[in-house]
C-alpha cells in the first residue's frame, strides 16, 4: 500500500537544491505503487513540526521542472535543530503525530552536515519510537564538507561561481594596476573547510595570472607570511589578487572576525575578512586595495550553475526515492567518481551513520606547501565539478524563476508550537 | 593620406569596453584610405606619453573579434589626468612628439566623465598647439552619468548583474528568513548617481518582492526613517533586501563610508557602506544581517552582459571611427533612444564641449517619493538597457576570454618619465 512521503530542505540553500526537489517529486510521480502524495515542509522541518504542509501534486509537471532552474528553496528551507527527549522537548514525538495524521512513511531530508544528523534520528524513529518510517537524507552543501560522497551538489555550482567571478575581476584588476588598484581581495563561504577557497584558484592557470594568494580556514593565518607575500606578488607582477575564506582563523581557532552573533547550530556567525586583510594591507604596505564579499551571491547564482552539479544535483534527489522505496533507511546517495579524464561518475550509497557530523576538509595535498595555492592534484579533482552551462531561461533581461502555487494541506492535528 | 590612429582604454574597465575597442579596430580596418594602423595605448594615456604603444595590425581578426566577449581593458587602462601647461606640466606637448614621430592623426578615447574632458583639451590640440588632429570620445562609464546620451555603454551589462544577482539573493534570503537572515544588503558602484543602485529594483517585480530599500546617493541619508522602513518590512514581509549605493551620503553631502584614501582624481575612495549598514540593523533593530560587496565583479561580469549593452558598446566604437573620417572633432558618439517599446535606438553625436565634466543624475521622478525606491517611469527607463543575453564561450567550465599578444611599436623618441 502507497503511503505519503515528507520532503524538506534544510539548512543554507543553494542554485541547485531545487533541481534536488525537482528529482524526489519528479521521481515519486514514477512510484505510485509506493508512494501517493510528496508533501513538502514549509521551512523544511518546521513545516512537520507545525504541520504546515505544501501538497506539491498541486503543482503541474512544467513548475516541477521549472525548479530545475530556480536557485534557493521553493517550499521554504530552516535553520533548525531538533530538540531530542534527553534535551526535554518533545520534538520526534510530534513529528511521528504529524507524519501519523498524513500517513508519512518517506522521510526526505535535503541538506548538509547537521541535517544528516537529524535525518539520521528520524531514520531510527521505527527502533527508538516505534514508528514505521524510511528516511534518506539527500545531500546538499556549498561547504562541500560531507564525507564519503565525492562531491557534494551545490558545491560545483558555487564553484563555478567564484572561479569565474575571481577570472573576471583579475582581467579588471590586472588592466588598472598601474595606476589604480594593486591589490584586491575576494572573501568567499567556508566556515572551515577552504573548497570554495580552492575553487577561485581555478581562475588562474598560468604562472603571474591571479589570484596568486589563496588563505584557507585549513591553513593557519599568519600576518607576516601574508604581507610578505603580497609585497613580493605586486612587485613581481604589478598586481596580488586574493582568494580567502570567510572562515580564516589563526593557529589557535580564532575566526579572524566573528561578528559576535551565533546562528540555530551555536556556530559563530562570520563575515569580513575582506575589509580585514585590505585595511592590514593598506596599512602595513601602503598599497590600493579593493575589496568584494560575495556573500548569497554566490550560493545563489543559478545563472552560472555547473551543469554537472545540476545534474547530480537532481540525481541524488532521484536515487534518494529510488532507494526509500527499496526500503533503504537510513543511508544517503552519493557521487562516486569513476574517472576524471573524462569526467563519469555514477551514484552510491552511504550510511548515514556514516555521515552524520563528519567534517570533510581539503586534504593537505589539495593545498601547496607554502600554504598559499592549490595543487594540480586539487585542479584534477575540482576542474570536472564545474564542467558545463546550464543557463536558466530569460524573460525581460533576468533570468525566468518559478514560484511554485505551495499550496498548504489541510491540518489534522492541534496546534503546535515550536 | 592615410595617418594613424590612438585608441586608449581610460578609468574604470567595464563587461564590454573590449568591445568599444573591436568596434574601433574592425571599422579603422575598413577605411584604410583615411587611417593607416591602430596603436592602442599600453595603459591608456600613459602609453602615449611613455610612447609605449601596442600594434593592434599584430592582432588576428579572431582575436579582435573576441574582444566582444572579454572583460576588463585588453590594452590596459589607467586614472590619469593629464596636467596641461597652466599647471606647470607639458604633456599636451609631450603628447604631440609622440604623435608626431608615429604620425597619430585620429585620437580615439574610451572613458567616462574626466575622460572627456582630457578628450576634449586634446581635440583642441590643433588650434592651441598646432598639430593637426582629429579625437573622438568613445563613451564608456559603469556609473551611467555621461550627459546627453540615453545610457551608457558599460552600464546596461552591470544593471543586468545586479538586477540578476539581487533577485537570485532574494529568492536565498527570503527562504531562509523565517529562521535565519531578516535583512540582507547588497552594496553596489556609483559615487554620485543611483543609476546601479535603481537596477537592483528591478529584481522587485510584485508586491512584497524584494529588494525593498534603496538607498541612492540623490537621496540624504535619513537613519531614523531607514531604520523603520527595515523594521515595518521585516514585520509585513517577514524578511528585507537592501540594494545600497557605495555613495550614500548624509544631507550635508559627506560619504557614510569614506576609506580615507583618494583616486588620481583626487575622489575620495569609497567602500564599506553595506557592513555599516549591517551593524546599524543589528545593534538597533537586533535583527539577523547578511551583506554583500560586489566591488570590481559588478563591472567585470561578462559572463551575465546585457546584449543591448554590447551591441551599443561596439556601435560606438564603430561610430567614433565613421565621425573622424569625415573630419568630425571634438564629438562622442550618442546612443538615442526613439522608442522604449519596442526598444529601439541609433547613433548620435554629441559635442565635447557639453559632455565635459557634467554629471548626469537620477531625475526625481526616477525615485518614489519616498526616496526608496524606482518608478515606474524609471523601471521603462531601465529595462530594455538589460535586454539580451550574450554569453562568451566557455572551455572547461570557465569563460574562454582572449589575451592579445600585445605586441609593442618600436620607440622614436627619446625616454620620457610622466
Amino acid at each position: 500500500m502507497a503511503r505519503n512521503a515528507f520532503y524538506a530542505q534544510s539548512g543554507g540553500v543553494t542554485a541547485v537544491i531545487n533541481a534536488s526537489a525537482a528529482g524526489v517529486i519528479e521521481t515519486a510521480r514514477k512510484h505510485k505503487k509506493h508512494i501517493g502524495k510528496v508533501y513538502a515542509g514549509r521551512n523544511g522541518i518546521l513545516g512537520a513540526l507545525t504541520e504546515d504542509l505544501i501538497d506539491t501534486s498541486r503543482e503541474s509537471a512544467a513548475n516541477i521542472r521549472a525548479l530545475m532552474s530556480t536557485p534557493g528553496g521553493a517550499f521554504g528551507s530552516a535553520r533548525y535543530k531538533l530538540k531530542g527527549v534527553e534535551k526535554g522537548g518533545h520534538e520526534y514525538e510530534r513529528l511521528i503525530e504529524v507524519f501519523r495524521a498524513h500517513d508519512i512513511g518517506y522521510f526526505f531530508y535535503n541538506g548538509g552536515n547537521d541535517s544528516a544528523d537529524t535525518c539520521l534520528k528520524v531514520s531510527r524513529i521505527s527502533e527508538t519510537l516505534g514508528y514505521p518510517i524510511v528516511a534518506v537524507h539527500v545531500p546538499k552543501t556549498v561547504d562541500n564538507d560531507l564525507p564519503i560522497t565525492d562531491t557534494c551538489p551545490g558545491f560545483g555550482s558555487v564553484a563555478k561561481y567564484v572561479a569565474t567571478s575571481m577570472m573576471e575581476a583579475v582581467l579588471d584588476v590586472e588592466s588598472m594596476a598601474r595606476t589604480s588598484t594593486k591589490v584586491f581581495i575576494l572573501e568567499v563561504m567556508g566556515r572551515h573547510a577552504g573548497w570554495i577557497t580552492a575553487a577561485t584558484g581555478l581562475a588562474s592557470r598560468r604562472a603571474g595570472e591571479g589570484p596568486h594568494i589563496l588563505l584557507f580556514p585549513e591553513v593557519p593565518w599568519n600576518e607576516e607570511a601574508f604581507l610578505a607575500r603580497v609585497d613580493e606578488t605586486v612587485k613581481k607582477y604589478g598586481y596580488c589578487a586574493i582568494g580567502a575564506s570567510e572562515g580564516l582563523q589563526d593557529a589557535s581557532g580564532r575566526f579572524l572576525s566573528e561578528s559576535g552573533s551565533k546562528d540555530a547550530f551555536g556556530h559563530a556567525q562570520l563575515g569580513g575578512v575582506a575589509p580585514m586583510l585590505a585595511n592590514l594591507v593598506q596599512s602595513k604596505l601602503r598599497l590600493k586595495q579593493h575589496w568584494a564579499v560575495a556573500d548569497y551571491l554566490q550560493r545563489a547564482a543559478r545563472h552560472i550553475a555547473s551543469k554537472a552539479d545540476l545534474d547530480q544535483s537532481y540525481a541524488v534527489g532521484k536515487a534518494a526515492v529510488e532507494l526509500a522505496v527499496k526500503g533503504m533507511n537510513s543511508v544517503m546517495p552519493t557521487i562516486v567518481r569513476t574517472s576524471s579524464r573524462p569526467y563519469r561518475w555514477k551514484i552510491g550509497v552511504a550510511k548515514l551513520s556514516d555521515v552524520a557530523n563528519v567534517e570533510k576538509k581539503m586534504p593537505r595535498d589539495f593545498i601547496t606547501p607554502d600554504g598559499f595555492h592549490i595543487t594540480q592534484k586539487c585542479r584534477n579533482y575540482l576542474q570536472p565539478l564545474i564542467a558545463g552551462e546550464a543557463f536558466p531561461p530569460f524573460e525581460g533581461g533576468l533570468p525566468k524563476y518559478v514560484r511554485l502555487k505551495n499550496v498548504p494541506v489541510r491540518k489534522k492535528t492541534g496546534e503546535y508550537r515550536p
